[in-house]
């Protein structure tokens, strides 16, 4: 039988799907379909979501599964009136915190407020994103100094979107490089790469995949066929081994885990953490 | 009196950190240090984990707190061991879930299972990031008829931070096209948008922000002078409201808050979620 979930928060809703998922994704057996409310961040908001909420349980005749993270004690009380199953993850934890902590929170004396990032690690998160950008696919390489971290491996093996990925969510300064045929012929690191070898990670990957990934690209050509790919892949991962550089396979990695995974081996510390 | 958080996860530790920050976020008056800990998937990890725990309570002088979201039990088992304050978000909520559902999850019968995307929506996410790239800063135009939103706005005021964050987390095809006095002078919308005016959506700023983040880039520049940018503003904003497109103030809205605002308004359904 189908079940809804809504997901509620009073700020971006990302958190609190997140969990959600997480939590209802152990439940093989009930198809569930998600709904998510973010910004519900007043009582109108919040009355209006409870007749919303009451249809929905009408409709699928049993009572939906809201999961909230909202702070404001009247906005929550005034969600209780949904015919639902409620989890409220704030007035679950912050009792026994308070109690653990020897303190009052913030929410539990109705003064509650939003966590905003401090500035400059807001400003490390957007500078670092502009840094991945001018420092993509090898196109620049003088900034190689400031970097955190710089990618190598073969064509669409992930890089970009892992750069990417490390600077929005963890303010990680990252450049990436592409291994090309060139630089596998020459037996050297490139030499854009040479005095940042300390920095290097590189990335691999299943051939079959890559050719999968470059076909759509560039359907039926040499790059994407087969053979070139097994070469490419094979090469770079010659070249990590003779040079000792730490090198990941994207292949069953999203890039949250391949971001994660590398940071954790080469020690760099998450420096922002979006809310 | 500093007291150490612990986050633990089975995976990459992104959903408890976001969960942590933002309860103990609540107590103003206890110093916390976080401490993240990802892939914590097996007794062994666990166990020298919680020797880690203990030596910290012994530093601090106080036990920590420990937020997890492990999922296998024995696992968890093996991490209840640490002198900490423990809270487990998942068998904290998996009873009372499991009640209401009448079903096991697969986390009580020990058959954990990870929660993978769907491969298709992975893709979606990793097609958006290049299709942003692609599409960023005005380069390239001829795509725009695949794309779900086209952000314009005055250079810096937040546009390719945005379509990325939309594009990684959500799956969303953001392109976006900078506003400059060309286009204002012009007195119409650029000839690159008008048959998408429906899939406009315009950034503003404050202008004494704008100028300050134009500084780092070219300091002292007409381009970062106040002037400069009070101007490009006040046109943008003239420009959105003739043509009837709806915009958002980014100054005090990180990118998070930025996407999900334009999508509520916009009415775009976020088609991917990541973990």
């Amino acid at each position: 039988m189908k079940r809804t979930a809504f997901f509620i928060s009073d700020g971006t809703g990302i958190t609190v799907e997140a969990l959600g998922r997480s939590l209802l994704g152990q439940f093989e057996h009930t198809e569930f379909e998600y709904v998510i409310k973010p910004f519900i961040d007043s009582v109108e908001k919040a009355d209006h979501l409870v007749s919303q909420i009451n249809a929905v349980a009408e409709l699928d005749g049993i009572r939906p599964v809201v999961i909230d993270t909202i702070v404001d004690v009247t906005v929550r009380t005034a969600l209780k009136n949904a015919n639902a199953f409620m989890l409220d993850i704030f007035s679950t934890f912050l009792a026994p915190l308070e109690e653990e902590l020897g303190s009052a929170s913030s929410y539990s004396v109705g003064k509650s407020h939003s966590i905003k990032e401090d500035d400059q690690v807001y400003k490390d998160r957007i500078d670092s994103v502009h840094f991945a950008i001018d420092n993509d696919d090898g196109g620049r390489t003088r900034h190689y100094d400031t970097a955190d971290i710089i990618l190598i491996g073969p064509s669409r093996s992930g890089k970009t979107p892992t750069c990417l990925y490390m600077a929005l969510q963890f303010g990680i300064r990252a450049a990436n490089y592409p291994l090309t045929e060139e630089d596998f012929d020459y037996g050297e690191l490139p030499k854009a790469l040479r005095q940042y070898k300390h920095k290097l990670y590189g990335l691999t990957i299943d051939p079959a995949r890559l050719a999968a990934i470059r076909n759509e690209r560039k359907p039926d050509s040499r790059y994407a066929s087969i053979r070139q790919c097994d070469q490419e892949v094979t090469e770079a991962e010659l070249l990590y081994q003779r040079f000792g550089i730490p090198y990941i396979n994207t292949t069953h990695f999203s890039v949250e885990e391949i971001s994660t995974r590398m940071m954790v081996e080469a020690g760099i510390e998450r420096r922002a953490s979006p809310k």
